[in-house]
């Protein structure tokens, strides 16, 4: 099941120069993304109208991308502006277009009633470009459903068991910690502080912390971008009265965007508050790459198993309490797109 | 959707010496060829009657092909004619056999009612034959359907985009040239005549024009081949009024034979006047293979996304003449196969 | 179709050392086999019940088996023991566990309704434990239906055929051969004594044989597994009044187990008279193995070709009348499962 009035990330800023155009599947949907000379960006079928051809085998050539095939082309709204060896272009030439839009060096794209696409409500992530921060994006492609992906990452107590030779830290310590998770309106957060806790692999190479810290983990989820703020100061250094920028913080970006029902674009970024020249040190994006390839295998473990007990039952234990907040407010979001009806929370 | 009753190239002549075999799938039906000591070729279902084995699993002996398992024999008519330990050999134990014939070196197979297989209507080809004219041929498979391969061919129009760097030239002049298209009984023709134009590298690679030439592309389908004459003399040498000897002449033959819904044989040859000792020019043959592999790349990223939208919509262009005329000629005889009746051209 | 309340081969003893775990497929449920520290095994559910992740991609620890996402642990029982974060543990966490022996150094499963599991019924092989026999397993899986591979062991006549270059010798022979086949109760055994023969290569190989043998072949099906005993004396020394020891005597053990509608796990072991220190002769372990590969081939084919013609007939033969007695008993027992009453025999 997808959401699909909803504003969904569609790769970043950089997997465009003026001129390229890539494909990709959103929502069991094949697009192709291109930017023109102008720098103008456009999301448009990957399908000719004539013969079916995917226009993502062809070139972008100024503002339009032609069909390798017999040589159509198309501008960002979908229209065909050329028909070689004719003069009329045919009416029903036209292929569908969706409202993209680039901010903070982010594509995003809406997928459902273009007339409800208002830009407006495309979450803001500010450590893209605020100077302050440096940082580092990827993709991958998780062959597992996204709701999968949504529920890993609103979910902390993973982390003991999966992560332990990086981000995870002693398994014990996440379980004894008190975990608040609440909804606001389309949003969900949880948030976790770890006092006096043993600082994890990742936070010593990054940082450099020789003691125990004051670790903290807040998650926000509103449709459809996870944000993750983990970091720690030394112990008894005023982290939860609001004094951080002495410790080490991660602004972790999660973009989760379905691609078929059972696979799903991931595309995340890492920002610190101790980049050099706007990137961030390459022991921290290696082992947060390296952790999500963790989260990838057990993903895709899941998915194989789930699709193969399409009936089985799934047992709630207390650690759930985000994602299943999560899973709440989603639920009633399917319902209000099938209904037309706002679902109260 | 398959047209039965047409005779189909099932491979060549060269496939199969006296004891050799070859499973191959026609019209999503599993067929092995084989050709006995005496030099009698057979197609029949690649079943034992048995135990399902693939015959072409096993061996030719004299004029039969033994089943590797239990060691059935069957002979061309598919009629068993041993049972190794027993006699008796049950009334049952036949399988199907395929009309099959083999002329100009080229294999044809009737997959449809075997009372309806005339042999005077299979194409004539002679110029795997004529001692002026030298060739060569390949078979390809493809992962589409068959009738996006018969579309490409009698298609002239893509040759500027997909085949530029080769049998191509440039996408204006195919555009500005006159294309007749006309429908005579069950066959379809497209001529276009090119006069003064440029030579494309083939061309030139292959006779060493040094101007510009007087250029034809003559495509005829029946059910089910499609042969395409092209060439060209130095421009103004009488190449519009039949005087064509002295200049270059490609007869491209091109079965197109469908092996499942969305997979296709493609057994083709490609004969020139400038053959040496029955061969063609090295050149010719690599880039018409080049070329082909082009179209092989266009038909499956086609086929892809044709498979994964069945309910798209196809807007004509006014160079889709040809390849409506053929595909309206296709659906009047699928008509007619299904309802027995001859349908008005 | 499958067999649900039989004992079926899951492997063999030395697949689990204590602490080691494997994932395997029967009868279309995934199953984790584990032996704890204190040696015994467990076949549990292989998917938690808390978000479905495998537990084979976890861990042993004591006598449970730890899921590697959340750290849920399950006993043999399919108890959930523990569940990191809470004291409480819900009573709907627990997964299906599965009646398993362990005996002779074969790992038996039941598949069916564990108050039909009585672990008196399975087969008994001592050659696994004799000292005057040495012996030496494998497992192979097979993309075919595993009523296929049960057909191919009953089945003596091919051997001529697939395996001519090992244990088969002369076509002919095999046919010119009388076969008795029978059934008891649920069993099926097949006989075959072929005086003054050709010995084949492999006993050759592993007996030193000069000159004539007489050859055996008794082959015995109970669900689920098949028993081939052959061998040869020299011709005339009393093979057929039961003095064999100074022979050459093959004790197979075939384990025919269903993964799935279309592939089978084949577990099998070889056990001759003439191993040393409890092992067997290489060549006659690498030409057991190669011969199976080449029924592999065969059974792979057959599948490819039933799955294609599914409607497809099967004309039996005089030497079926094993494998035939086999699929009698097999419809029974079938039939039996399917209703609850005994079908006579």
């Amino acid at each position: 099941m997808f959401l699909r009035n909803a504003w969904y990330v569609a790769g970043f800023s950089s997997d465009l120069a003026p001129g390229q155009h890539v494909g990709r599947k959103f929502l069991n949907q094949s697009i192709v993304l291109f930017r023109g000379a102008s720098g103008r960006i456009g999301a448009v079928e990957d399908r000719c109208c004539h013969r079916a051809m995917p226009l993502s085998e062809g070139h972008v050539d100024n503002d339009i991308i032609r069909c390798c095939y017999h040589g159509l082309e198309f501008d960002a709204s979908g229209a065909c502006t050329k028909v070689p060896g004719q003069d009329r272009i045919p009416p029903t030439a036209v292929i569908r277009s969706y409202p993209i839009v680039e901010r903070d060096a982010v594509l995003w794209i809406w997928m459902g009633d273009v007339a409800k696409a208002d830009p407006a409500t495309i979450p803001s992530h500010p450590f893209h470009t605020d100077p302050g921060w440096g940082w580092k994006s990827a993709h991958f492609g998780v062959n597992g459903n996204w709701e999968l992906l949504v529920e890993n990452l609103m979910d902390l107590s993973h982390l003991g068991y999966v992560h332990a030779r990086t981000i995870g830290g002693n398994a014990n310590m996440h379980f004894r910690t008190k975990t608040e998770a609440r909804r606001e309106g389309n949003k969900v957060m949880v948030t976790r502080h770890m006092p006096n806790s043993v600082a994890p692999p990742t936070y010593v190479d990054a940082a450099g912390f020789k003691g125990p810290i004051d670790r903290w983990q807040e998650i926000s989820f509103e449709p459809v971008l996870i944000r993750i703020h983990t970091g720690g100061c030394d112990a008894g250094t005023g982290a939860y009265e609001g004094r951080r920028d002495h410790g080490f913080s991660m602004q972790g970006f999660h973009g989760v965007t379905p691609e078929t029902d059972t696979t799903t674009h991931y595309f995340w970024s890492i920002a610190t508050n101790i980049g050099l020249d706007r990137g961030i040190p390459d022991v921290v994006f290696e082992q947060t790459a390296f952790t999500f390839k963790e989260d990838q295998v057990v993903l895709e473990a899941q998915q194989k198993r789930i699709s193969e007990t399409p009936d089985g039952k799934f047992v709630n234990i207390a650690s759930d309490a985000g994602s299943n907040l999560t899973k709440r407010l989603l639920k009633s979001l399917f319902e209000e797109e099938a209904t037309g009806a706002v679902v109260a929370a």
